[in-house]
């Protein structure tokens, strides 16, 4: 028995907008990959393919990003899904988009690129193919919104961070100056960092101290009806 | 020339999530339709139809709600998309969810729905068939969310309204009590409502002023930097 058999069938892909973010550079960044393939061979892109038979769409966007970056247990949420119907010149393709986030520098889980992927500065962005610009404009935007609203600004840093790390890396995103002293004490009064008793003595003499995120207490905090509210921008 | 020919293609369907808002009744409705063909024929559904050559995935949605209501212009954006392999018993359908919000009992825009569509409060609801419940539970929450943030609630509101009623729209919405002194602040200490010099005089003998949502007064003052808070849940 065929269902639904009158009706024209497409190409579904997903393409992932993988952001990461380097401590060092204070440096918000973007996976990019030469395209190997036509249409559009040798330009930059985001890294993408076809959904397969056995795959969900979550699926896909793993898959992609494990070939990719080797790695496993990484942020990977669905942005938007980009339906126009000439936005691929190779075929109609329904594209499904998806956002990763990565810290960079981080012993613990650095990503092992293949040769073809490239990180960029976000500040200075090749023409990407197809409508793959709209979708990092798009994701950017969200991701500036999100950070003043959910705790997920810290899966872009190490576990342990100074205050003035993690307020650069709202800088990179913003791609704005943040004033330092309202910065710390909005992120402090909200009561869910942990002051450890170790401190970072590559960048000043007297050194700072690293904090981490406590999320057990941020989980029982919203469920007590808190919000995360950092609006630095 | 045959490119990406060695992927397998999918049906691509939409789905609308249609919120309508019973200013007299004072409860938040979705319409359900009766599904009229097989898998699961005669349970209740979503609206939704499948993606023709033709169009783009906003202009399905937007076909799909003209054909149900016989409206044109209303409120309606991608929610998500939904593609795990088996949620559609009758074939592999990747479906992207739109939410569609409505001002019922508005004079000018009153949608003639179709002989099988129904509004269904959404504090009762039936099961519902594939994975709709779970479109239905992601988009109020991404609604009861928005609310907050964004000046979307006077799209479910005729374009006079007094502030009992938009109190009730949130309560309905948030499906409980909000307190009224809260709420009045909040919403007029914003500046982005208009008090009209005419009282609602049905629900109460003193009456209550009508009041309007000024909506270039919001633009100009979101691009001042001003954001929509109206945190009451």
């Amino acid at each position: 028995m065929e269902l639904y058999s009158n009706y024209t069938q497409y190409l579904v892909a997903v393409d992932c907008i993988v952001f990461g973010y380097d401590i060092i550079e204070k440096e918000l960044k973007l996976l990019l990959i030469k395209r190997s393939f036509e249409p559009m061979k040798g330009s930059w892109s985001l890294a993408g393919g076809f959904v397969e038979e056995m795959e969900s769409l979550d699926d896909a966007a793993s898959r992609i990003l494990r070939t990719l970056t080797g790695l496993e247990r990484i942020y990977l949420k669905q942005s938007f899904t980009y339906g126009e119907k000439e936005r691929d010149p190779g075929a109609r393709v329904i594209s499904t988009a998806y956002c990763a986030l990565i810290a960079l520098r981080d012993i613990n889980k650095e990503p092992a690129v293949n040769s073809e992927a490239h990180w960029r500065s976000i500040a200075g962005l090749p023409d990407l193919i197809f409508d793959h610009s709209l979708m990092v404009n798009k994701a950017l935007s969200d991701l500036q919104n999100q950070i003043k609203a959910k705790p997920v600004g810290f899966e872009l840093l190490p576990e342990k961070f100074t205050l003035v790390q993690m307020q650069e890396l709202y800088a990179a995103i913003y791609q704005k100056q943040i004033d330092k002293r309202n910065f710390r004490k909005k992120i402090l009064s909200m009561g869910i960092l942990e002051k450890l008793d170790e401190k970072e003595r590559e960048t000043s003499k007297k050194g700072a101290y690293y904090y981490k995120f406590n999320k057990e207490r941020y989980e029982k905090l919203e469920q007590n009806g808190f919000y995360f509210n950092l609006d630095v921008s």
